[in-house]
């Protein structure tokens, strides 16, 4: 079978695979390297050479490797990547099912769809996620993914905007950012790159930028709730993003992906807050939501009401981009979203992600029972541990050497995460127990 | 049935939604329009003005639309986009439901898979399509199809690359060069963008461009059998396009999404020229080799041979912009893509290639029994039709009005279609077979 080939324990983590191994003179003349072969002329992209090389996450995987090689009869529990585990209900895979087999039948036949999504989903997705804010089906676009939607959304903006990001956050809004041409330069000392804005979000100000003490940028990029620290912002909070974008004529691009695991009274939308429309465009997943990060399913909402300086309409720009660059997401897959959304689905998907929030509840409680501070959990499936005054990679190595466990160290979503380890709550129970356990041994 | 709600017939062409329908004035200060509601303060992206704006694809949309409109009662047959018809053979898309019904279940669930694809599926291309060129599995990028990859090639090369497409093309790379901000300005009167190289290929010289005549630029991108004119080159024209970018240290970024629909000795693939690995990327799709236009899935090769002017390897970057931009494509259409590839699949999706390939043996024997120069057809589903000293726009017209019949105007290809009329092979074949009697009706 397919998908029985792959069995889990010791594989060479994806990461590692063709990552550069040294570093590659400039692409300034003079500064070749001796000639080995033919060598094309054409230079390398000079925003691809600002990327950081051999960063944090590769780094982690190569670890893990080793560990797992140096022990391989240890159990290694992965609580690095959030990667899900849990079987998709199954009201939702026959759907996806059905669809594939009419695929093979002429009614049921299906070419080319609308690059935005199928009508259908985009309505449910609006009906479902989106009621009493406004958004319409129409400005929902379909994707393959929030990651994809952000790279394409950097594609729309182009090079000459300047963009801020939570610090830590994820590194997606960043590399993108390098590979258009909006960051400048990383300052090796700071871990910072000049042109973009690190609005630090600790524990000191509650996860939720200083926006007095944060200038204008063209673009604020906002995850909440926010991977990695776990913290949702809440209404007033949100409101105040809104009036700072507003003022500032600013676009927020709202991360939503993890929406779903939210407990409390905060927005599950931007487009909550009133006015929100005309500031904010907002990704989102049916990855953490559904368990589809293998499946590929996500969207996109650009409001009408959103405009340039110009007043030219950014949707219709974001429409342009996704008829050129994308030919919309798999019909199969589209048919187990609105599966997801309709019927028994959504409660089904519900209940997964209970799942995994009582996994985080497991968790929190093992590291709070040590006296750690721990953060996140309650509305996000990670959980923030504070290590103060550690090198998060080192915690990360001890914590791996000692337990078998697989964290991420907080410095590999900026500098702001330092001192801390990400833990993901997405895993069997069993394996959130016995990292649980194992914790408490080694901590204690 | 999500399925079997969308009737064929009429509906609003998905082309003409959201399509800008004003000029707007330029993002330049001092420029803006009077204002309604909130505008941001962040400039639309040059690039993103600088797209054709009310360009021929929605234009023809709108009047097929109009004609539908106006004749309700007359059966529109639609060989305009190539977009596939016929059912997916049984044993492929049962792969795909046998996988997604897997995720319903413990040891079947996957979550995250490379992003470059599965290994096992990569393996396959290397060996059903590229035994015999030295093409590795791990040169293989699985992706949701060349039109996606497209973009992500751009995103790798960036804005500092001078561009070569041939004349007429499909115009994504065209599209995609100007988002990435290669283009320089289109020259209305020519309708050329002033940085790119446009290739001339029609009946003149045979559809394949005079290589003594063209300037050397970073990136050749060439499409074989092109997308519209219907013309493979052949080993010798192709051992020429290698020898040109080699000398000229340039990379041919080669489109073979219709390999499947060669029926002589043309190859199937830029790697069978001796030496093309030190200058080529190839992208390609199972969208008409298996009939995934609505599936999506699409593969990109990228030599380790491969190497910009200062020796850095182009793999590495492109593994960087995949793991960066995209996330692997869905694991169910994997599966389906691999059965396509193993077993009786790969016999099934030929017996539906080879179903097209007798489509356009009937169209091409009904233009040429008109007496028309008819080009393509038999290493293409795409019929190029000649009709010296017209507008194809007016072509086009006519044959709609006349006949139903929707078909492309080669003036939508680039300034090179001009005169000519593409007529899509995909098509039910009452179809093709009613659309060819009414076209002999109309020119004779």
């Amino acid at each position: 079978m397919y998908y029985s080939q792959v069995t889990s324990c010791i594989s060479i983590p994806r990461a590692i695979l063709l990552q550069p191994k040294t570093n590659w003179p400039s692409s300034k003349p003079g500064n070749e390297r001796r000639r080995a072969g033919h060598w094309t002329r054409v230079p390398r992209n000079v925003n691809m050479e600002g990327l950081r090389r051999g960063y944090l996450f590769p780094e982690i995987s190569v670890r893990e490797y080793e560990h797992a090689r140096r022990n391989p009869d240890a159990r290694l529990i992965r609580l690095g990547i959030g990667d899900t585990t849990q079987p998709i209900p199954d009201t939702i895979t026959a759907a996806m099912a059905e669809h594939a087999y009419a695929l093979s039948t002429t009614r049921g036949y299906r070419g080319y769809g609308a690059e935005q999504g199928d009508m259908e989903l985009r309505m449910a997705i609006a009906e479902t996620l989106y009621r009493g804010t406004g958004v319409k089906g129409s400005e929902i676009f379909v994707s393959d993914g929030a990651q994809c939607d952000i790279s394409r959304l950097q594609m729309l903006l182009g090079s000459d905007v300047k963009v801020a990001v939570q610090d830590p956050s994820f590194p997606a809004y960043i590399d993108t950012s390098v590979i258009v041409g909006q960051s400048g330069k990383l300052e090796e000392k700071t871990g910072k790159y000049n042109n973009i804005v690190y609005m630090n979000c600790g524990a000191e100000n509650n996860f939720f930028p200083d926006l007095s003490a944060t200038p204008r940028t063209d673009v604020i990029f906002f995850c909440s709730p926010n991977n990695p620290t776990g913290s949702a912002a809440s209404w007033k909070q949100l409101k105040q993003l809104v009036d700072f974008a507003k003022t500032n004529g600013s676009i927020i691009v709202y991360d939503s992906a993890y929406a779903a695991y939210i407990s409390d009274e905060s927005p599950r939308s931007i487009f909550e807050i009133p006015g929100a429309k005309e500031v904010a465009i907002e990704i989102s997943s049916f990855s953490k939501f559904a368990g589809f990060t293998g499946v590929r399913l996500g969207w996109t909402v650009v409001p009408e009401e959103l405009k340039y300086a110009n007043g030219f309409p950014v949707i219709e720009d974001f429409n342009r981009i996704v008829c050129t660059c994308f030919n919309g997401a798999s019909n199969i897959v589209q048919a187990g979203g609105l599966a997801c959304l309709t019927g028994d689905g959504y409660q089904a998907v519900r209940n997964v992600v209970g799942y995994y929030k009582e996994n985080a509840k497991i968790l929190v409680e093992a590291f709070a029972s040590l006296g750690l501070k721990v953060y996140g959990g309650e509305n996000a499936p990670y959980v923030w541990v504070h290590f103060p005054g550690t090198c998060s990679l080192n915690v990360f190595d001890q914590i791996l050497e000692k337990t078998h466990v697989v964290t991420v160290p907080g410095r590999g979503f900026g500098p702001g995460g330092e001192e801390y380890i990400r833990v993901s709550a997405f895993g069997h129970r069993e394996n959130i127990i016995e990292a649980s356990l194992r914790m408490k041994k080694l901590f204690n």
